[in-house]
């Protein structure tokens, strides 16, 4: 099934970009694979316990944390390549930010759940793997101060479930969001558009 | 019901505190919108976790997020005004804070649970919204550094669980709870009461 | 059970070390209290979570709290006492790694899971607990840029597992995992031996 080829290739380039943040803060190896497998799985993880969605993704399916892990590695070898490698993690992680999104509303909508919390299970497994990265390397998570990404998100999850929600073909309504959510993500990079910030400050 | 008017105040409450916080990190518009219903939400959603609690409050009612969200977005544009109600929100906040805590132990009473693990419940509905902002914040959290917080909760929690034990009608156990609690947090703030602090340093 | 009186040293000493951590933040008592309960309890709660294992051991007993409470108030008056208690943390830490180390991994296996998620499981339960300290505390997990501690962990899991694999009788698998962990940790901090780290760096 395409989704699930999708979905490797998604964790094994969010694995290696949770890996780089690693070594940005010099962990050792231990860490880095630590910090991989979060950024790769910690979203579907997130998504699974606030639905009480057992057993996880990769308590099922150990084998995912052999790839991450083995990816982080991998990274730390390439590592001096990766910097050239930019725009590449730049497409599969659009990529992979639709394609969890699609499959955390898919997850959500199997349980029975409404169109709401469809998506924001959709949102939350896209973007919830970043988010944790973030935090566990202590940063304040990048995610909201990028280019256009949890909108992305969100913008493909609510397309998705209009697709289901007029019927639409399943292939086509997963064709036409990643296709489609893919092609925003690219369009927010490349031209720099993003959410207005939200500054305040006071007396404190 | 009052304590669920209560608790749609304390939410709508808390998502502005948390939208205020996000603010301060120049967070993105999204972002603060996920910042608030955290702060608005995390606490209960923590409690149904670590409990076992499923649903949790937000998948059986999605509608708080949306009231939580839209809180978030309507604190952008009074952001300006925001200022001259600090007053006003420590009064809404201290209200929640302990309708917060009253629910969390309810909800593990409910569950067959003993008192000590009701009294925690209560607690970590409390304040772990607040925790959980600040962390997302990259903030250490503040729960730990202000006047009587987290102590006027756990006082509330076992006030309320001691009106259950000596089976003071329901009715005015909630009442006698929350008249109290609320009392104890304004004199907190009102007389700058606080929790001795420990302050530890080794050659590290 | 040996295993349950080294599990109650175990989350005292972390409990202990948890409230120092605090106490360099300056927290307040009730913040002590907390990061003590987190440190000690947090990596089983982890643990139970992502497997869906309820109730959470401090749940089923809440008297674990009571004790790790009770250890964060005595460290608040001991403080000074602490700083030539160091040598004896570090034995006692080391008997709690690989305690909880094999406490998790037993777990998951009673649960029906397989090699691979135990030997997770066994990690997480050996090493969360100071991970979330750290995250609560501001840090970046100390955890990845120590002496060899998480590796100890893995080690000892995997070590504990081929015992069970081969069919050691369980109380020799115990005791020589717990013998060959701790004193693998303590030649780790002898001669400091540590993980390689990866130092990354791009134009960011």
């Amino acid at each position: 099934m395409m989704l699930l080829l999708l979905y490797l290739i998604a964790i094994t380039a969010e694995a290696m970009t949770g890996a780089l943040s690693a070594g940005r803060r010099g962990m050792d190896w231990f860490g880095v694979v630590l910090i991989a497998c979060i950024t790769a799985l910690g979203g579907g993880s997130v998504r699974d316990v606030l639905l009480g969605h057992y057993p996880l993704t990769w308590v099922k399916h150990p084998e995912y944390l052999v790839l991450t892990s083995f990816a982080a590695l991998l990274t730390i070898f390439i590592a001096p390549l990766m910097r050239h490698l930019r725009t590449l993690f730049l497409v599969l992680d659009a990529l992979g930010l639709v394609a969890f999104t699609l499959i955390g509303c898919m997850t959500a909508l199997e349980m029975g759940q409404g169109m709401l919390v469809a998506s924001i299970s959709g949102v939350i497994t896209g973007v919830f793997g970043g988010i944790l990265r973030d935090i566990f390397c202590n940063d304040i998570p990048l995610v909201f101060r990028r280019e256009l990404y949890a909108s992305v998100s969100f913008a493909a999850a609510w397309f998705y479930l209009g697709c289901v929600y007029f019927q639409v073909p399943a292939e086509q309504a997963m064709l036409l969001t990643l296709f489609g959510g893919f092609l925003l993500r690219l369009l927010a990079i490349r031209f720099h558009w993003e959410m207005p910030k939200f500054h305040y400050n006071d007396e404190r």
